[in-house]
């Protein structure tokens, strides 16, 4: 019944040095190859989402049409769909699952493109949130490969504000006794709540809720809001997934690798792909003056802020129509360029 | 040893129609109230503060001079010296202590300035977060008393993303198993660290962490300023004490009374006193936008926002000194008006 594949990558040992044994990528293509394999997007996902979440942005009439390019969405490492704590077998399941940077997700990505599905240039790659960092990643990892790339509402290196944000939302997680260290039987209800809620404040705007849209939005009040949408997106999930990820976030950076060894500028100098940078500039922890600075370091990219009240969900997929219209426009000018 | 004194209130009734029995307000005076008693000034405490942490803006040479003014210092009730939580024998200590109001707050207050004190005009009200919020009561349900107020990083009713920005907070610290409802005996300080990561991303700016402000103050590095300023502010508390003052936080709202009867704009209106209002431009709870509002249905207010990367710390006593002089120069010119 799964709507995915699994590419089985073996045993990849992870920039931390760990072996990720038996490690799997889920993934999802829409369309075809074409003769020319040229016609390839990479799609990564976001914090907590699956493939699944970003299909609304796949379609005909939208930029990511199916009729002309061969869409491929990964799931990052640690979403419960590609190996995870949740679905790793013992020794290296639960607790144990190790540090994945976003560096060794695209290095994985890279394989599947290539071993498994033949691609050799990529048209565009284009993602959301940590979906955004993953698209950096791809474009200083890949110069060559990669001709364009559109991050949205993301950084090509985590910011120290955005990481203590992060420290925030896994302190609250868990504060809760029933998480263990890792080791529950039962999931962490309490703290999977909590978790959303300290993430309502931060993903959306002050206006956002100024301006009371969760009531425009299907919402019947404000703590139906913050229950149905915000604990409810988290206390379903797995915590042990949601912290392997955050580790994935928190240490984002582009430049941690030996070809660049820390140096964030040239890091941001090495991706030749031309590129629009899309933030929010109501987005609390990926800030448009992140952006801007990023953007000054890249050589061929173009800072194009989303106008609008959504915050961090201005550019995520589902949210706001008039938004994903304005990423959706700069999503064709950028593969028509 | 205490340096303080406690004022009996008897058993007032709250807006809630709890009494508080006994109720104690905590308070110290700084100068001496001058034959014409006009020279009153009213300074309440803030979140999590004490008289104490206010002492540092008071002094020769300050605005708050308390060679020229009667300095009038109450502590809010449930900070830990005024009736609390922590401090009330049951049945109405701990978990069962009532909700308080920003306005119970204020009609103890007026009682202590007029029964106890013999005070009969006010020249200035003034206070940070917290303490604005009481700020603005005063001025708007004592209008013929009041003369000046400077409300600084704070609102005169608590804004729906402030109000959810505390659910974080409040989640984060409860999530803690040891929290027990509020029965506690040995603290729940993982809650309370928790808390403290919470508040570590919300209380400065973005711009505070890309610039590593927190090495330049003496920290010696992120982590060593998230332990030790964040949890180190919260840890040493009682939960029971901060919950109640989020009870406050959350509920303000200078309208909610038969005077006003939840009309904002009029009891905003109410305010006669000749007020600055000093937002801070990076706050991001008690934002700039909803000062501006505010600042515009008041008959005789001065919109001044202190253009700081400090966040909502901006306008705290002690923080920066560069802020804190911006803050005392303005009350200094109030108070010459």
């Amino acid at each position: 019944m799964a709507d995915f594949e699994i590419f089985e990558l073996g045993n990849p040992v992870l920039q931390s040095g760990a072996t990720l044994r038996g490690a799997k990528l889920a993934y999802k293509t829409y369309g075809t190859l074409n003769r020319a394999k040229d016609n390839a997007i990479v799609l990564p996902t976001f914090f907590g989402g699956q493939h699944t979440a970003n299909e609304g942005i796949i379609g005909e009439g939208q930029a990511l049409d199916p009729s002309k390019y061969f869409i491929v969405a990964p799931n990052m490492l640690g979403n419960g769909l590609s190996s995870s704590p949740s679905n790793t077998p013992p020794p290296y399941g639960q607790a144990r699952f190790p540090g994945v940077t976003v560096h060794d997700n695209v290095m994985l990505q890279h394989r599947l493109m290539t071993e498994k599905l033949g691609v050799e240039k990529i048209a565009m790659v284009t993602g959301w949130s940590m979906g955004a960092q993953q698209t950096f990643q791809w474009g200083c990892l890949y110069p060559d490969i990669v001709e364009r790339i559109l991050p949205i509402c993301g950084s090509a290196k985590t910011s120290r504000h955005n990481y203590v944000f992060l420290e925030g939302v896994k302190f609250a997680l868990t504060a809760d006794d029933a998480w263990q260290d890792g080791w529950y039987d039962k999931p962490p209800t309490k703290g999977l709540r909590a978790m959303g809620r300290v993430y309502a404040g931060w993903a959306v705007s002050q206006a956002f809720y100024r301006e009371e849209i969760y009531l425009k939005i299907g919402y019947s009040s404000l703590e139906d809001y913050l229950v149905s949408f915000w604990e409810g997106r988290r206390v379903l999930s797995d915590a042990n997934n949601f912290l392997a990820m955050i580790w994935t976030w928190q240490n984002a950076d582009l430049s941690d690798n030996p070809l660049y060894g820390g140096d964030y500028e040239k890091a941001l100098g090495g991706i030749k792909a031309k590129a629009i940078v899309m933030p929010c500039v109501t987005d609390l922890y990926f800030t448009p003056e992140d952006s801007q600075i990023e953007v000054g370091f890249m050589p061929n990219a173009e800072y194009r802020p989303i106008q609008s009240i959504w915050g961090h969900l201005a550019g995520g997929p589902g949210f706001n129509p008039e938004d994903a219209k304005f990423v959706d426009d700069a999503m064709k000018e950028l593969l028509a360029s």
